[in-house]
């Protein structure tokens, strides 16, 4: 049974408490945050603390804090030598402090406090400096989810570039299709089927092999058409997306 | 039930035909392609054709051939006064010659035709001349799909560009995330959960409730970070993506 502590009280860190919570695999020793109101909801699973120089031994320290507070954070620690991992995509594993051994425990998807997530199906990418650490954050992730990836540094920086076009871009996508509904009294609503099906198409073919549409076939009476019938900032938007998918270039 | 004939062997045509094989409420009379091989597979369900002087009598033509044919395609057929719809999202009603009554029958949805679709739970947007053009539209909508709206060409074209940005362009942005993982020895794999969930967000929250991100929370050093690891032509659309989200502008 691996001992945990919580530190943080955002978004992953309320989903990682849930789901440690729910595992016979690990146990809760401690949760950290700032104030500890943000934690209430929690009172019956930890012991929930404001105090960092109180924390209590453990065997994993986990730091879901926003990617600038990781560093400070970790500093603060009043202890040497143990496991201490961030859940950042964007910060390195040199990110946290040298006196502990450093690890990251990366849970690829998107968190919202009123949204529940299935956590087994959350790839989660692990770093550590040892294999023992290694093992051990294996462990703990496997209780969680079946989706456990060796990602290093390098490769996680990528991963988030990667994410944020698949998830912040792809939703603000998202966003012009409904202000073009909204502007022209069409329900949102019949998007929707759309937009699952996209997703799930590239569940089984590659995005190349899914791509349609006029930028596609190359249909400039189309294209042309979309153009003027868009304002401004939509029309740069659909203007180098087609540029892309007519001439893009891989990395 | 109503008779129909389908003209176009694309991959539109090809989910149409299916469907109304399947439906009691519709019977095909004829299908029609230019070369008549293409519609091989369907032979046992209506005879094929292609002799367009030829055309039996039937209550709906559906013409689903590619934008620029359909203009044409309905100048060329051999009768009048009967009802001639097609499935095109960006063609006005007026895109059809005006002998023949005319309406549109644009289901939304991206048909591939390697991949099934659900047509049951696509939405299919109606236009027509008459109430009683819309009727017999309405029914033949119906035994295909629950989801049926009354679309004129005005909001089609709005809705047609709405899919562009939600489909298309989504689907490109599936594209630069596989090319980044590639890049980096990455299994896109890692990214299916995440894009999955991203479209199941919108599903309940609307996209600007849902948008996520360092763009959204003003993260400048991250965006600077990403900006450095992209090669030029991803580097200019995450500028142009990160500067709508921060600075969007509604229609």
């Amino acid at each position: 049974m691996v001992t945990i502590t919580v530190i943080g009280s955002g978004n992953v860190a309320h989903h990682l408490i849930q789901a440690f919570s729910q595992s016979t695999a690990v146990e809760l020793v401690q949760l950290f945050a700032r104030d500890s109101r943000a934690l209430e909801q929690f009172s019956g699973l930890a012991e929930i603390t404001d105090d960092l120089s109180g924390l209590k031994p453990a065997d994993l320290y986990v730091i879901a804090v926003s990617d600038d507070a990781i560093g400070m954070l970790s500093e603060r620690l009043p202890f040497e030598n143990r496991l201490v991992v961030h859940t950042s995509g964007s910060v390195s594993i040199e990110g946290l402090d040298h006196k502990n051994r450093r690890g990251v425990f990366y849970p690829l998807q998107t968190f919202s406090k009123n949204k529940t997530v299935d956590f087994d199906k959350i790839p989660i990418c692990l770093e550590a400096q040892t294999p023992d650490d290694y093992k051990m954050l294996e462990t703990v992730a496997g209780a969680l989810s079946k989706k456990v990836y060796p990602i290093d540094s390098t490769q996680r920086q990528a991963l988030h570039v990667a994410a944020v076009f698949v998830n912040n871009f792809v939703n603000h996508l998202y966003a012009m299709g409904a202000d073009i509904c909204d502007a022209n009294q069409i329900p949102f609503e019949i998007l929707k089927p759309l937009i699952l099906e996209t997703a799930d198409k590239v569940m089984t073919l590659t995005p190349n092999e899914a791509q349609t549409g006029p930028a596609k076939r190359n249909d400039a009476a189309t294209i042309q058409k979309h153009l003027d019938f868009l304002p401004d900032n939509q029309q740069k938007i659909y203007e180098l997306l087609t540029h892309s998918i007519q001439h893009g270039q891989k990395l």
